[in-house]
């Protein structure tokens, strides 16, 4: 993904930014804008991670910064802190939006609701607050593991609101579009409902089945394989920020659960059944199949279609396997197979499945050594 | 993984092969077999699969072996019919050894002793049979996917059995070691307690989170990040072979499930109530990390540790940048670091791992290039 060179052509809005918390997604942000020339200035609890942020180019220290005047702030710290600090942040700089990247939304608005009735935060500053969440992670945290293309392709939500004035909403869509992000726009109950699903759950899941080793011999875990290893890698994050994050968004990752146990109790159930079982454990698997199908491709692209070539192939032993050492010769990989085999006929017919650009040129390399491709 | 290039050496039991079921582990071992010049049969009830897999080189038609008597047989077909074709093979063949490849062995030993009791199988006969379970699987199946490398580095299970004679199951244990496999010895409900905690649930509970997608709106599983995709990866297989797996081993993995469900109730309850949840949830998670931690590396191989260099780095500005520049020109792969940046001196310390392999020619060109890397 190729970020624009330079802030010409930027609304000059977006030329002072202040990014407060300087870990993965507060040091990647800074990164991303500092090679567009934009003024970043971070600041962080930690003088180490702030200072390792600004050596890798996310930004200058915040103490360096004088009287400069940010017109957008960004909020990158760990969940439970950031209600106080989005308050804080919209007191400080009533001329600017602000934004923060946790990836729970309803519990902050409800906080600063809350800031609002009690008093410490007047409605006008909560009309330049719009939460967003990118959903861009990796298996290392903090200012070393930050990149300036960690958004790319990545979605962003941006939470709607009935009070967000627009041009606030409208300068964090484009924060996410600056940095390479494909926008989503969801209010934060939709959100939390969404992220409950595919992030929270999941995770949940996934550790939940690894807890399960924990009472296995070893020689029953020495068995692991691909699936086991795919099922539980997420279940070695960091079990503090997903106590937090679990926390924040308890009444819809409950929803999701309490469905879960629904259909778990159904296939206890009919594990212990001696008729109408197989009905019951097909149906949960073919649910299963249903779900994982509609997870789009990755970026967003649709999921993978092939495209045939039908080869007659004459039926006699080794011809087959000669139409794939030399397909393999010729570098094409080959996705599926159907052969039709029918006895007593002279010639078989396999249809090949290949990539869609693949095909153009496999037929004509099958046809120059000689394979009869039919069109 | 290289195999022995002929049979030279083998004992001479192991030079006629049949194999019953051409499908992706059947035509798997033909593949390996053949190339070490042993004498492999195949036949399947699909002539379609039998055909292919003979054109490819995993053995040659049943039909055409005449009065062949075969020292070892092995049943590569679905689970719900192992038992009976276990039976009929070692009837048929009163001096082979025969084995099967099901992923669940209880239910087939169980099957076979009544075979026993009810007169159709001498107990001779059964004393000839071993069980076992090579662990390897591909996304893909039937006799087109099959490989000669598919067992290379994955664990066999090969069942112990008080009835089993040592020759038979040294024979096993042999045509294990000869396909690459690592051989693993368990007893039939060793095997499946352990398979049902590191591959049956593990597959329910990728299901399970994968048809919590079923009703969310498209723009919610638009969320999905890698973590959903793992976690789900395995939910898109077969529903007709794993309702066959779960039904073949429902005893163990109930029991396994109802640990599921007493932790998932903790969970949920955790999530509704005010206090003491965030130890509650914490806990969970750690266990989850626990569970994670104790799957050994890919092949069986240690989790990979790495190897710590230390560089002084002067404390100004953009020095730290230009070291991470530097090793990335360099070629070198940062997997960690940990920095001091220890306010008021000259210099920092940054540790970086890296492969324990890298580490000496990092030090060797980080040095060239003029920075300061201590003993």
């Amino acid at each position: 993904m190729t970020l624009p060179a330079d802030s010409a052509g930027l609304p000059h809005a977006d030329k002072h930014v202040k990014i407060v918390g300087a870990g993965l997604l507060g040091a990647s942000v800074g990164l991303a804008l500092t090679r567009q020339g934009i003024d970043v200035w971070l600041t962080d609890a930690s003088p180490t991670a702030e200072a390792l942020a600004c050596d890798l180019g996310a930004g200058r220290p915040l103490a360096d910064a004088g009287d400069m005047t940010p017109d957008l702030v960004v909020i990158a710290v760990p969940p439970d802190v950031t209600a106080h600090l989005v308050a804080r942040e919209l007191t400080l700089h009533p001329h600017a939006t602000v934004t923060d990247v946790a990836s729970v939304k309803g519990h902050i608005r409800t906080a600063l609701r809350g800031f609002v009735d009690g008093g410490q935060l007047s409605r006008t500053d909560l009309a330049r607050y719009v939460g967003s969440h990118p959903m861009a992670g990796r298996e290392k945290s903090g200012p070393i593991a930050a990149r300036a293309d960690l958004f790319a392709g990545r979605p962003w939500v941006v939470c709607t609101g009935p009070h967000t004035a627009d041009a606030d909403h409208e300068r964090i869509v484009e924060l996410a579009r600056r940095v390479g992000a494909a926008v989503v726009e969801l209010d934060a109950d939709e959100h939390d409902s969404a992220v409950a699903r595919v992030s929270h759950v999941p995770q949940v899941m996934a550790t939940l089945t690894a807890s399960r080793l924990n009472d296995a011999p070893v020689e029953s875990v020495a068995l692991a394989g691909q699936g086991l290893r795919d099922v539980t890698r997420i279940a070695a994050s960091d079990p503090a920020l997903w106590t937090q994050i679990l926390t924040a968004n308890s009444e819809q990752v409950r929803i999701v659960l309490e469905e879960v146990r629904g259909e778990l109790d159904t296939v206890i159930d009919a594990l212990g059944s001696t008729s109408g079982s197989l009905g019951v454990l097909a149906g949960a698997f073919v649910a299963g199949n249903d779900g994982h199908a509609r997870i789009p491709g990755k970026h967003g692209a649709a999921p993978t279609s092939y495209a045939t070539v039908t080869v007659l192939v004459e039926d006699r032993p080794g011809m087959l396997g000669r139409l794939f050492t030399e397909m393999g010769e010729a570098g094409i990989n080959i996705e599926d197979l159907q052969l039709e085999h029918a006895n007593g006929q002279q010639y078989g017919l396999a249809e090949v499945s290949v990539l869609p650009a693949e095909r153009g040129p496999m037929i004509d390399e099958l046809r120059a050594r000689g394979w009869n491709v039919p069109e």
